[in-house]
């Protein structure tokens, strides 16, 4: 089997199953209690945090570990807006860009059903890119936050982030955004990028699913979303997952110890396959940026298929990928992410995406092109076409 | 090493270890990808959804998979008293017990806090129990939802919560039982405790950290607390932690397959250790319900001690035990559980718990009371009490 749909979840990387092993096994306390093993747990998820903190540039009391992406988006979406509505009743408006995972966006409705706010959504142009102006055109004084995410999870669009979080702090608003996709593969020192808040996904990077992390600059204040005991600083109630921190931080280090090189070589790999299949196959058409998107996503759309078809011939022949993202699997309706981009519903229901891991080779991604061919041939042959 | 403080935290069992791995090695799918690596994820999730329903006497549809107790609690004490107050805004009360977990009354403080609620709470009696009649007294047409928990985390003391539950049920009312510490001693079938919601956590089982189970009656609405791809049924965003839910599902089962004998054998053990440190320290009050209590939990009070003191004292002779919950251990505030219980502030500091977990055997619990024996007459002698 030739795995391309890393974007959906990636296999635990050995290193990361053996450094989390102890906390599985002997040493098993909970870091809350005052005795050997208690203290045991807490400096393993002290040095995880430090660890963490040093990838990302920042202090290890800006670190929250959660239980994935989806509560770190939440807790940045809603925790932030609403410490902000508490303080200033007229913070009542959120933006967010037209192409985030549903766990920012729908942590934005919930904040416009259940608390009064309006969210204002930034379009994204054909490439899935916000522009500077695109969101300057939304900010107003009454924004509470920004959430725009680094990279896309079904096209792999890379926004500007930098630009865009500089913007934001020029009007005083704080800038979240979902880098779920982009950390195993792009720089994450925060205060390169001037974000306020970061989200990351463990089980995206060589950890086990759930796993995240949420990093929030300094004093920024934030109402939790899990409330209770009071762990991690008040930020995230719960006996903390000594295991899962520590299996986190691994991951993370261990894939920005040779990030530069690897995203070079996955990078080149990604162009030729990429180029493979535009040239063999009629039509094809790569979705998201030309050159700004990650080097591991290379999303298409295969015009006068059926998505689902073309991957069930896929898998017949051993290459495992995806439509888009796993999270909207189960739905039949086009993709909002490809319809933001100006694609029409038809061909978006077309889509299938690439993704790689660390692991992937030119032969992987050989085979996969001529099974690329194959497959939407024979579905074209067949007429199975989309609806 | 005797580890007697299970109700902080507990190892992870072998079988438990043995059933998780293959979902964090070789069968890693995302079970919302549809393909075979997804299938098989998926079904590994349905059949622990179905081995948790089994062990409650409920639908698996009913059954949510979190990431620990807190999140559990969180989920029904907001998610359904916010779903109601939407369908009704007259239902703006809750009503809780004074000895909640901290997961529970923070909640409420939240849903006081942000959406306008008024918190009802429930006083116990000098036995930690909620009786009807105080319960009766608070309820009103106001009132959402009623939280009381199963069994406390630091007196031991079970509610009678099929009573508690049918007064609710009289009125209308859903209830939500914290069943954190009773899951591994209790009985749990939901249906003859009467229960709309019930909150496990599965490292008080036998579990890894980061994983619990929150069962919502039928169509009781449930607004999420993490919004995003939908899954769980729209209950839970998030890619579900495979591995975490086989892993709680084995543990249930394995705590419930002999639970009856289990709990007859360290009731009796429990009993006789408490019956030695009350012979053997002067002073020593047991407390909590002299019989309607966990049979894993004997807790005290050392009047004229520090429990601080009284716990260095016992580790340094290799008993390891907890001041009252984990969560609050970092507090120098008497327990308000204690003080909840009619007992004053200064003994309250005294308090010690011994928690065990189904290894727990006589000689550990002999050696234990003799430890306790000489740490609090050592304390006594020189002079360490408390504040």
């Amino acid at each position: 089997m030739i795995f391309l749909d890393a974007a959906a979840t990636t296999p635990v990387r050995r290193e990361v199953l053996e450094a989390m092993w102890p906390y599985l096994t002997g040493d098993f306390g909970n870091p809350s209690s005052r005795h050997s093993l208690g203290d045991s747990a807490a400096r393993a998820l002290a040095d995880a945090r430090k660890t963490v903190a040093a990838v990302l540039g920042c202090r290890p009391g800006e670190i929250t570990f959660t239980s994935g992406g989806t509560e770190a988006d939440n807790l940045a979406v809603k925790g932030i807006a609403l410490a902000r509505q508490a303080a200033d009743p007229a913070l009542n408006r959120v933006a967010i860009s037209a192409v985030e995972h549903p766990a920012v966006e729908e942590s934005a409705r919930y904040l416009e059903r259940f608390h009064g706010f309006t969210v204002d959504v930034v379009p994204v142009d054909g490439n899935g890119t916000v522009t500077p102006e695109a969101l300057a055109a939304v900010l107003r004084d009454e924004t509470a936050l920004v959430s725009i995410m680094y990279a896309n999870n079904e096209v792999g669009t890379v926004q500007p982030v930098a630009e865009l979080a500089a913007l934001a702090k020029g009007r005083g608003i704080p800038f979240h955004t979902d880098a779920v996709q982009a950390a195993g593969w792009l720089p994450l020192d925060v205060k390169a990028l001037g974000v306020d808040a970061l989200t990351i996904s463990g089980h995206k990077l060589g950890a086990p699913k759930g796993n995240g992390v949420l990093f929030v600059r300094g004093r920024t204040r934030t109402e939790p979303l899990l409330h209770g005991g009071g762990q991690e600083r008040g930020r995230r109630s719960g006996t903390e997952n000594v295991a899962g921190a520590v299996a986190l931080a691994t991951a993370l280090t261990l894939a920005h110890a040779d990030r530069p090189a690897l995203a070079a070589r996955v990078t080149g790999l990604r162009d030729r396959f990429v180029a493979a299949v535009l040239d063999s196959v009629p039509g094809a058409l790569l979705t998201g940026h030309p050159s700004e998107r990650l080097p591991s996503v290379a999303s298409f759309c295969f015009p006068g298929t059926s998505g689902e078809s073309v991957l069930l011939e896929l898998e017949r022949q051993g290459v495992v990928c995806s439509s888009g993202s796993a999270c909207a699997a189960g739905s039949d309706a086009p993709s909002p992410v490809l319809v933001a981009l100006g694609i029409e519903a038809e061909v978006a229901q077309t889509a299938v995406r690439f993704s790689f891991d660390s692991s992937v080779t030119a032969a992987d991604l050989e085979a996969a092109a001529a099974a690329v061919t194959a497959a939407v041939g024979s579905v074209r042959n067949l007429g199975l076409v989309a609806g």
